[in-house]
């Protein structure tokens, strides 16, 4: 382990202590800090996201990834917003998630408590830095953050602002620090502190998700790779269908829960596949079709890739089934397990949908772009976890937490 | 991956998803069948066992292992009655775990559903092949099971007689199975079968914890590792203190609840020390001991490495601590997260150490060894975690599950 990692894995621990026992009311007001310190610091953190541009830019970066890494005053003031609203959320630490008196008088309860230093890896947008930093401390845990490279001094003013914030507020600086160093080494040495980082949680595309889970020996939480699905039953109101469809697959693409792949029951293919593909390609979405699909013009034959493919963009992966347990049987064998959709009028087959489909969130009737933490009523999300260990779904502030047992007698003895 | 190992792990996972819709009413009914060919298979399985310690012995394994491995008439039934209780204890499958209907009508239910395939791996004795087969279709899960190989025999014929009581039962026979394979290869292959099997749990000595720790790319909760403490307070009343000490060290010794180290406050070292060191060696227990402890005669000198030992036996260490909050930093540093307990009459002293100390279980004026979940009131366990992901502490039924989000709609888009 690099020694630089375990001083500052270390300085995390320690500030996790303190952390550990701030009340609600000493971590809202630093978050509610924090949020002023962005806002204040505005033009030190566009001053060095213009040079992240401009250092992206000489390198040839494709404008959308700019786009993605470029801040202005309104999204800053958003990440603010952000943390003022973690800050209203109730604080999950101190939960009794159960508790007894057992039949010889120990009285028992189960608390949820901080896990203690989170390892957040993440490539997206250095608003992702202050979401994540507010999340962690209100469930009060530290943080150790790891940008992309190319938002490295755009992460480093707000971390620098948040710290100061922190300090400022009674807490330690070290609630919330950048893992320092280049290149893939340290996220290495991050991956293998076990016993100072106590859960990884990797965000980002399928390649480094599937690295962190090959190497890392710190329990990681798996999030956001989504080939959701929907499948059109025979028993669909078809109007309801083409809606469903098209906002899964058309209202935002480049999200883990928009649709990647369309099942479509035999009963009702001849009135709905002509409808779709026209809505579809109307919409300017690429249609990898099996044979009953590819009847239609301009719809390209599906390879076996396709059905495992998580497009992110305007393409669909499209097919006709005999039944609904073929449509379940696809599911299984394709699904990265995020969300899946059906639409049927049919209470049985809702019913055996919902029951045998194994995914973090099944939708009856329900776009797919409900998977959500906002949706569901959360307040904020980390991500959405495709893991059954732990968490499953949408990352809410309870799921950033782990429990203990509290015991108390009177001298018991067995 | 061998090919073995994909070809077991594959059959456990189309058994599994018939598993995981099965009815509780089925599930029960198939433990009571396995309880019953169990009672009804004691012959085969104490011949088989015969040759286990028949062959163990040829071997010169030491007596105390021979006596692990060695099944009777009574231990048989024990398995049996084991099953019998799983049966009594609720279904975690379907438990609605939180519910509400959105702003927006969807209607959303986070439902328990099972893991799908759980890989047990084991040293201890044969009994629990059929405790954890019991557990895991209980929640609903197929498990592969990798029992010592100085056991093979014994395990071979009690998972054989389950998987036909199972097939009689109308369940697949493969919701139960032994991993195939002679030596270390096969364990390898299980801890790199991610997609086959949801998680891993290694049922044993430290060695081995670690290592499926480190080689795992499958999802692994760590459990039963044990250095729990017993911290004396000076507001404790010192009679309990000598009991608590007493039960949680001498009552059973082999196991991770039982305690491993002794803290004691310096206000009452001149009173306590002298009492606890006789009595421990009255009980024939060898105290490692700081400079306070070793002014008696026999203590031996504490090195670093008995602060972080896990005896197991009649062995412990034990030093005087300035105050509390001295005693919280020496288990901060040395404790395996399992069980540590205070006794105190101070209710701040009792407060403050249930919240600084981060372990699975912190016991106030209780002996260690309640760490348990039958002393839980859970009905059984598979394990007792020390992680903090997913579940910590003793692991019942509805920690041997994972959830899913179901939501209902009647054409909801965004």
């Amino acid at each position: 382990m690099s020694e630089q990692i375990v001083e500052v894995a270390t300085r995390a621990r320690e500030a996790a202590t303190v952390l550990a026992l701030a009340t609600r009311a000493t971590k809202d007001a630093a978050l509610e800090a924090m949020a002023a310190a962005l806002l204040d610091g505005t033009d030190t953190i566009l001053a060095a996201n213009a040079e992240d541009v401009a250092a992206a830019e000489t390198a040839g970066t494709p404008p959308h990834l700019i786009d993605r890494l470029r801040l202005d005053g309104g999204r800053v003031a958003a990440m603010a917003q952000g943390l003022r609203d973690v800050a209203r959320l109730p604080d999950p630490v101190g939960e009794v998630l159960r508790g007894s008196t057992l039949p010889n008088g120990l009285e028992l309860r189960q608390v949820r408590v901080p896990f203690g230093v989170v390892g957040v890896i993440y490539e997206a947008r250095p608003n992702v830095t202050a979401d994540a930093a507010g999340l962690c401390l209100k469930s009060g845990n530290a943080v150790l953050l790891r940008g992309s490279s190319s938002a490295v001094r755009s992460n480093t003013a707000v971390v620098g602002i948040l710290r100061d914030a922190l300090e400022a507020a009674g807490l330690p600086a070290d609630c919330v620090a950048l893992v320092p160093g280049e290149g893939h080494d340290p996220v290495k040495a991050l991956m293998r502190a076990r016993g100072l980082v106590d859960v990884l949680i990797p965000r980002g595309g399928a390649g480094l998700i599937r690295s962190v889970v090959e190497e890392s020996t710190v329990p990681v939480i798996e999030t956001g790779v989504g080939n959701c699905h929907v499948y059109v039953d025979e028993a669909a109101d078809l109007d309801m269908a083409l809606a469903i469809v098209m906002n899964s697959k058309t209202q935002r693409t480049s999200v883990c829960n928009a649709a990647e792949s369309l099942l479509v029951h035999e009963a009702v293919a001849a009135d709905f596949v002509p409808r779709v593909v026209r809505a579809l390609q109307d919409a300017g979405v690429t249609i990898h079709g099996d044979a009953a699909f590819g009847a239609h013009d301009g719809v390209v034959p599906a390879t076996e890739a396709d059905w495992d493919a998580e497009y992110l963009g305007l393409e669909i992966s499209a097919g006709v089934v005999p039944d609904l347990d073929a449509a379940i049987a696809h599911i299984r064998r394709h699904s990265s397990g995020h969300t899946e959709a059906i639409v049927t009028g049919s209470q049985a087959a809702a019913r055996r949908f919902t029951a045998a489909v194994d995914s973090a969130a099944v939708m009856v009737n329900a776009s797919t772009r409900f998977t959500d933490g906002g949706e569901f009523g959360f307040g904020a999300e980390i991500g959405i976890s495709t893991q059954k260990l732990h968490a499953r779904g949408p990352l809410g502030l309870p799921e950033m937490t782990s429990s203990k047992y509290v015991v108390t007698g009177d001298g018991h003895v067995r």
